[in-house]
């Protein structure tokens, strides 16, 4: 095999306003496995050919609309053209362009949630998966190393059988009508059309349920919701909670809220089995409290040695030297990387590095957002947890 | 006036293998306005002397029975005669004795929950209502300072109206059947007949319900809960989880549990308003972080100057010499002592004083677990709260 | 042997203004085991009686000078007369009463540092020395039970050798020249005549002086000490820094200081052995940090089963319940009151129940002071230190 | 003008084993601003072809020195050549590739310390001077947005005058003769001929020195220090401590340690002045905790809207998601490229951009070590700290 090129990146959106386009380059670029070459960046070609220029793109490289860097990427030779596409619109922009991406046959790093609603989610599982290219949804917090300890350490039997899940993810920043002070991000993310009937659940709690059956390995089977609209005026849920049962009997709560008042983003994921217990949460990303009874608590620390392959293979300082958010993000970009190398080389890659969030992850989030809204319209405590694929 | 005289207190229960007992007397003994001379410490009257003679009583007045205590202590000269009942025995043996108490005159100190059963609640209640004796129901964590502080700063308006509130109480050491282990404290806990029919929830679940609705000075309205029994075998709850709704429209998430493996007891509570939030836990009572919108987060701590006078009333130690569990108790006790000089005093208390759990919030309490079970037991997702009374 | 009695307390000091009376007092009375029976609490007759009577004591107790209740006590019966005379005074009444308390037979307990100089301290040690009564030195860290913890574990080689000491205690209150703004507590520690030629390193200093040696039960062989005036206008030391060199080989950092503007009082101390490191500090003080190379960093708690039997035996809660500063102080009262009880039964206390702060403890402090302000006057940079008795 | 085009690194060492080399180039790809086009990474050329590869660059532009890489790069068309030397070998090939690369226009990114030893020194610093090109020494703990906010805080007054700083480094990796594990690392710091003759002092107390002066724009006058060799038949120190004078009559503490067993890398700095305190430390690095006499204590965090232009210029996400020590590389290399650009555009940079260390703070690192050896051979307690250029 000949040695791999870095893999080319075409984003879609990120232009002047967006805050997670910036942060995709930040954790794609760092490990020196991509490099940014194309892009459409806003429907607006002014703001698309601006953010290309402050990118330091070849401006004939900088497109007005998604088709038109497919159509162009397509008619250059294949060594110069794109390999992958990165997409971070808002949520009524994800499924046409993966679908043309794909179709392309480009691999496509796609911003969570999957889709903007439960119909496209399901239109779009069977477009990834009948395709041959790689596919990966940026459920962030996964990508974090003791987050990574964790469910290796629980799928390993270290704390026996999952008993009780907590996960929360805190925000204020909508505790006002944000949206009404010129304010993008809260704009897109209160409108049904752009982001999808549920708000907040759909924002942030996706991730929390992502991370719930991510760390555990559970499968939810019954939820119970109640979703709240707590600033008046607005359309959609800025603040809510769910009650979750496992298929392994283990029960579970979600919370998650936009409007609690001078929260930041703290997402906090605790479970206890039969035999310990594991708590993290991002403010000390970096450390993973174990607990057994009748021992100390223990600091598991992101870059130790004892630490599992899991982690291991998912940071890049040792002990001490914080990573965070950014290598998050990295992490995820990394363990995509090194599958497109492996499938480029027609090489098994390593279980760890594919570890990262899918299609599956995706139309499962979208299940947990139609359930949640319907389980909110409902008077009966439990409603049935059924993916439909 | 002439000067007060401590306050003679005369304890029921605080037996071997006690816990609560001996804290009790650290809080009530430590700001020297109570001294403790009579006890029926078990119905063991062997036990009763034992534990008679460690705690330094004159053996006469150690009973085998509060009945007999009552009786002999109604014989002495009212100036020798106890003043206050302290009663720490399981909660099948709170009614009884509290009721009799009254009734000889004495104020009462009474360990949470009120009685066994909601029956005995509505019961006590309207002997206590009746009675022109005080009652104390020690709802511990309502004594710590920054709790205090909490609740008037939301008194006062600081974070607007309140939207949500979280409380939480994760305990672990019910992880396993401790209760088949010659473990005294598990066994009456999880029995029915001494503790009632909610295990966890009576517990400690009554604590966060106090805790919910004292630092917010609002009322639930409905609530849906989810109760579980973890460990197989175990005849009543040790986990479960309720949602909240209250009178004003904020909700709430309440959580409890003995069986989150590896917890100790870090009752935690957090409440977002309109214009800011409020978190304070136990593992560092002596801080409340209060966060508004746009401003750092600040730490504000017992023992200082800017606090307001709830909190400057509950505290003895300048800022940065941690006070605890202990002075939490001493400060509901040294509250109670206040309002009985008051009173003997013929004078009114300062409203600060007078901020001690009684038999209102002991009913609701009673009211709460009654709720909790039958919401459980609905399919419906919600349950009107309603208190009989 | 019959029942012992409630050990009597004779109060020198603690009037209005006192801080640290009033913490004396809730230490000594929680465990039941002490009661306050006289004081001379101010050398103003008018002050004294009112703190008496809101001490509820029996008026004819309260006298108006230290000189007078030794007299008067002596002519009570002896099962009614004071058995410990508590010294709560300002340094400069430190040696007189406690020569007088020991002549008339009385126990003491001495707040801390021993004397107003180390002439004084000399005097004294000989004559606790040559009394047959117990002497308790107040030196409050020493009795919080995660500190005891690692005392054990060092001296039970756990971390092997000990190699390094670091301990610091930064205040800020001192930060402005609140002598001058009618502040008791600030003038008389700033006043040599009153307080000694030791500011800051004689208060809080001498807590880290001997924090040091008795964690690590090493002793300081030679000090560097640089002490600094930063307020204009004040006499002595407000901050200040010592370096230590230890018999064993150890070295150590001591930093002291009253003027670290906005800090409250959160003593540190950490150790470093060759096989393994302890740190503690006061705002978490129910937690001790354990560290072993190449392993997660442990958590261990107060209240725990797992600790040894210094800490268990100056513990009342189980973890999770914080106990705190005066709980500290409670430690250091009841041991001592353990050992009274002993040799009045004629038995010997247990070695963890001997485990208080005494005249070597104090000795050693008052030499501490001499050889700082010593090492701070010279141009060279080591001074022996050295103890004489 | 036009478009700038991304940096093109050199890279000087990073071979295997080396893992400051992959921190680097993390940093500076990171921001999309530079891009890796070559390298000499290991004096052993088949190493540095192998790390070639892993980095997937054009294997005719690896080389298997530096003096071939200058020679080689210059025979290239000026817009292909490398525009930035970036060199992480051990100290003792810090001076010669540096001087090289200046002479041949490049651009300098220089891990700490500056250079071998304090002669090299003086000679590198006139040879930066008399260079129009750029310098970086990468202390990179000054690239953290926090420390960055306090730097302004500090310079705006806010705290008021400097009175006392502390900073601490503790590491215990080097607890016991790792150098003889067969531990690359270990091995060359611990070489008096590859690191210099300071160990600790010079691998990491430079760092906290550099910390101190940087973030209080207050420069050291004189220094009392005591360094260590803890473990036996370890040539050069490996623990210390500095006690120092600062020009503004202040006064410091810096403490230094790579054998405080179990401890990893918790860089912390507090400062204190006459109106305030400013605390961080690395573990929460994107917090800085302000302390003002009679107010809550502050917590700032990075990423929000209230902070100063330095810290905003020095970061990438909103609060709450969290950036660490790769992030902390980034803007060091973000702020050095932006200064690079303004240059080629003949335009002048912002000052916030002009914040990056440079060869003036890389003299007196230098001088500092040697102060610091001279100092600790010394009986006398200050030495006076003067910087020869």
């Amino acid at each position: 095999m000949s040695t791999p090129k870095k893999l080319k990146i075409g984003l879609i959106g990120g232009g002047p306003g967006s805050f997670i386009g910036a942060i995709h380059l930040n954790g794609a670029l760092m490990d020196g496995m991509y490099e940014l070459v194309a892009g459409a960046f806003s429907s607006n070609p002014e703001k698309s050919k601006k953010r290309g220029e402050e990118l330091m793109l070849d401006p004939k490289r900088v497109y007005g609309s998604y088709d038109e860097m497919f159509a162009r990427e397509m008619e250059l030779p294949e060594s110069e053209r794109i390999d992958v596409v990165v997409i971070v619109t808002p949520n009524n922009f994800h499924f046409d362009p993966t679908v043309k991406a794909l179709k392309h046959g480009f691999h496509v790093a796609l911003d969570k949630p999957l889709t903007l609603n439960y119909t496209e989610a399901k239109a779009l599982y069977h477009e990834v998966k009948k395709s041959d290219k790689l596919f990966l949804l940026t459920h962030t917090y996964s990508g974090y190393p003791m987050i990574k300890q964790a469910k290796q350490m629980i799928a390993e039997g270290q704390i026996g059988k999952v008993r009780k899940v907590y996960v929360e993810y805190p925000q204020g920043w909508l505790y006002k009508l944000l949206e009404t002070e010129n304010n993008k991000q809260a704009e897109w993310r209160t409108d049904p059309n752009r982001n999808g009937l549920a708000g907040c659940m759909g924002d942030i709690g996706t991730h929390a349920f992502h991370m719930a059956e991510y760390i555990t390995g559970e499968k939810v089977s019954h939820l119970c919701a109640d979703l709240y609209i707590k600033i008046e005026g607005r359309p959609i849920d800025d603040d809510g909670v769910v009650l979750l049962r496992f298929e392994n009997g283990a029960s579970g709560v979600l919370m998650a809220s936009q409007t609690d008042t001078g929260c930041e983003n703290n997402l906090k994921v605790r479970v206890y089995g039969e035999k310990g217990g594991l708590e993290w949460e991002q403010e000390l990303n970096n450390s993973l409290t174990v607990r057994f009874p009748g021992q100390p608590a223990q600091i598991f620390r992101a870059g130790t040695g004892y630490l599992g392959s899991l982690a291991q293979e998912n940071t890049r300082t040792p002990a001490g030297h914080p990573e965070g958010y950014i290598e998050a993000f990295a992490n995820l970009y990394r363990n995509f990387a090194r599958c497109i190398f492996a499938e480029h080389a027609g090489e098994t890659p390593k279980k760890e590095w594919q570890d990262y969030p899918g299609v599956e992850d995706g139309i499962r989030g979208m299940a947990f957002i139609d359930h949640v809204l319907k389980s909110t319209a409902s008077d009966i405590k439990w409603t049935p947890f059924v993916v439909e694929k």
